[in-house]
C-alpha cells in the first residue's frame, strides 16, 4: 500500500497509525494498531472515532493484514470480529462489505488497492459534501453543531464540521456553537480543538443550553453527523441530537444532517431499526481521559447510557450529502434507498 | 435563638453551621459560617445552595449577628451586601426584605424571632407543597427531575423532590430519571444522594438524554423547582430546564414546577424582566469538586455559561405552590399576583 496521511489515521511505511483522541486535546498521540483485537479495542475506547474514519481504519486493518499475508478464511474472521466493534454506525459494515466483497472475488491481494479507494474517496465525498453544505449557509450564520464530524471523523476535512470549514474558507463570517456533548465531550474536547486549527470563531456550551440560544435567536442553523440513516430519512447519531431536534423544529431553526451515501442504509426501513450501542455507567458517574478521571456521583448510581439517538426524519430540515442536498420530498421519494 | 437542625443547614450552640454541598457526595464536612464575607463566598461556590435555603442561610446570619450586639446601620449594609449574592433566585430578597422589615419596625432583638418563623414556614411550605403536588402523581408514574430541589436545597423536604418523596411515602412506586444538570452536576452529585436517602429508585442520565426518553414513553411527568417565578406564570430555573419544557410539551409530557410563594416575585412582570447570573468560563472546560478537577477543553476556549434559563409561562402544565397547584387559567388571571 502507498502511504495515506490523514489528521488522524495514518498508513506509513507499512504501519498503521492511530491518532489516539482519548488523548486529545491535550496530547497528540500516535498509536501502531497492528490487530484486530487491538482496532477492536481502539474502537471501543474511541480512540478512533467517528462513522466514517472506523470504517475506512478497519479497511485499512485488513489491508495491511492482507500484505502480511493473512488467508482469506482469516480476514473473512477478521471482517467479522471488527464489524460488531460498533453496531450503529453503519459506515463500518458498509466499507466492510466492499472489502470482502473483493476478497471473495479477487483474493487477499485486492484489498490494499480496495482500501486505498476507500481512504481517498472518503476525501472525496467529504469535499463534495462541504460544498453543497457550504451553499446552505447565510453570510454571518451561527451555526450549532454536537459531537466531532470533522477531520477527525473522516479521512478528509469531515462532514458537519467540513461544511463549517468550507464556509470559514469561504470568509461567510460564521459562528459556531459547540455543543460539550456528554458524557464522552467530543464537542468540548475534539470540536473546539478543531474550530481552533480552522481559525473558526467559536463557543462552547453545555448541552441543555442549546434551547436557550435558540430562544435568544442566537442560532440560525443546526448540523449534525450521522451514524446510519435509514431508508426513509430517520437517522442515528450521537446522544443529544434528537433533543437539538426538537428544540430546533420548537424554535423554527433550520436542521441539517450533512453525512456521506456510505452512511445510508437502504436495508434498514426505519429508525426503529438501528440498533443502539448501550455503554458502561462510569462514562455518565464521572469522566475520563488523559486529562484525567474523576467520579462525581455515588459510585453504585444506576445509570442509562445510550451512545446514540435516534431522530425522526419529520424534524429534518435537508440531508447534505456528496450527491447534494435531499429534501424531505426527495426522501419521500425514496431518494435515499435510490444512492449508488 | 433556638437550635434550628436542617438536613444542610444548622443553628446550633450559637452558631452557624452550613452543610459543604460543595464537597457532596463524597464527603459530608458542616463548616461553620460567622461573617457576611464566608456566607457571600459559600453562595458563590454553591456551598450553600436551593433558592429557598440561600434565604433561610442569610436570614439566620442576619439573626446572628444581631445576637452578637451589630447595630442597625451595619445590619442594613450586611443585608445588602448578602442581597447581590446570587442575583436571579428571588427567595434572597423576599427574605432579607422580611428581615429589614423587622429590623426598621422593632430594631435588632427582632431578627432572631423573624429568622425562626422564616425557617419554620419554610418546612412547613415544603410539607404542603408535597402534598398538593403528590397528589398528582399517578401510581407508577416515571418522574423526570433536574438540578437538586430537595433537602439540600431547602430547611424542609424540598420542592420538586419534596413531592418525588411524598409520593415515595405514599408507596406509589415511583421511579426517577434524574438529569445530571452540568455544568455544576447538582443531579449527579446531590440529587442521586437524596434519591438514594428517600430509598426512591432511580437513574441517573446526561441532561442530553432526557429527549429519547421521552419519545420513548419513558416519562410521565417532569418536576422541577423554580429561583424567581414572574407575575405572568414564566420562571427562571436552572440551565437546562427550558429545553425539559420544550421537549416535554413536544411529547406530550406534564410539566410541573414546584415552589414556594416566596419564590414569587410580583413586581416581575415577565420572564425577559429576570436577571440571569453568568457564571465562569472554568465550570464549561471541566469540572471540579471535593472529587477532583479537570479540565478536558483547550484551556483558552471562550465559554458562555448562564447559570439558569427562562422558561415561558406557556409550557408550564402546573405551578404547585404551597397554597395550590395553579393552571394557566388561574396564572392568566393573575392568580400569582394575589398570593399573601
Amino acid at each position: 500500500m502507498n502511504n495515506l496521511i490523514a489528521t488522524s489515521i495514518k498508513y506509513q511505511d507499512d504501519q498503521l497509525l492511530v491518532l489516539d483522541q482519548y488523548q486529545l486535546p491535550h496530547r497528540e498521540t500516535w498509536l501502531p494498531c497492528d490487530s484486530v483485537e487491538s482496532m477492536v479495542a481502539m474502537i471501543r475506547k474511541l480512540q478512533i472515532r467517528g462513522a466514517p474514519l472506523i470504517g475506512i481504519g478497519a479497511s485499512l486493518l485488513l489491508a495491511r493484514l492482507a500484505e502480511q499475508g493473512v488467508g482469506p478464511a482469516q480476514l473473512e474472521s477478521a471482517a467479522a470480529t471488527l464489524r460488531e466493534a460498533r453496531p450503529t454506525a453503519v459506515n463500518l459494515m458498509n466499507c466492510l462489505d466492499r472489502m470482502l466483497a473483493a476478497l471473495r472475488s479477487d483474493g487477499p491481494a485486492a484489498l490494499p488497492a480496495t482500501a486505498e479507494r476507500i481512504f481517498h474517496e472518503d476525501i472525496e465525498l467529504c469535499q463534495r459534501m462541504a460544498e453543497h453544505g457550504a451553499e446552505l449557509i447565510a453570510p454571518g450564520s451561527r451555526i450549532l453543531t454536537h459531537c466531532n464530524t470533522g477531520s477527525l471523523a473522516t479521512a478528509g476535512v469531515g462532514t458537519a464540521i467540513g461544511v463549517i470549514g468550507e464556509a470559514q474558507r469561504q470568509d461567510k463570517g460564521i459562528h459556531v456553537y459547540v455543543d460539550e456533548t456528554r458524557p464522552l465531550l467530543q464537542g468540548g474536547r475534539l470540536t473546539s480543538w478543531e474550530m481552533r486549527r480552522l481559525g473558526v470563531p467559536y463557543t462552547l456550551i453545555c448541552d441543555n443550553m442549546a434551547a436557550m440560544l435558540m430562544a435568544q435567536g442566537k442560532v440560525d442553523c443546526v448540523l449534525v453527523g450521522a451514524d446510519r440513516i435509514a431508508a426513509n430519512g430517520d437517522f442515528a447519531n450521537k446522544v443529544g441530537t434528537y433533543s437539538l431536534a426538537v428544540n430546533a423544529r420548537y424554535h423554527g431553526v433550520p436542521f441539517y444532517l450533512v453525512a456521506p451515501y456510505t452512511t445510508v442504509d437502504p436495508h434498514c426501513p426505519d429508525g426503529s431499526a438501528i440498533p443502539i450501542e448501550q455503554r458502561a455507567a462510569d462514562e455518565v458517574r464521572g469522566v475520563g481521559g488523559s486529562f484525567g478521571e474523576v467520579v462525581w456521583s455515588p459510585e453504585d448510581a444506576p445509570v442509562y447510557n445510550p451512545a446514540f439517538d435516534v431522530t425522526p426524519a419529520g424534524l429534518v430540515t435537508g440531508w447534505i450529502l456528496d450527491t447534494g442536498v435531499l429534501t424531505t420530498d426527495d426522501v419521500a421519494g425514496g431518494a435515499l434507498t435510490a444512492l449508488r
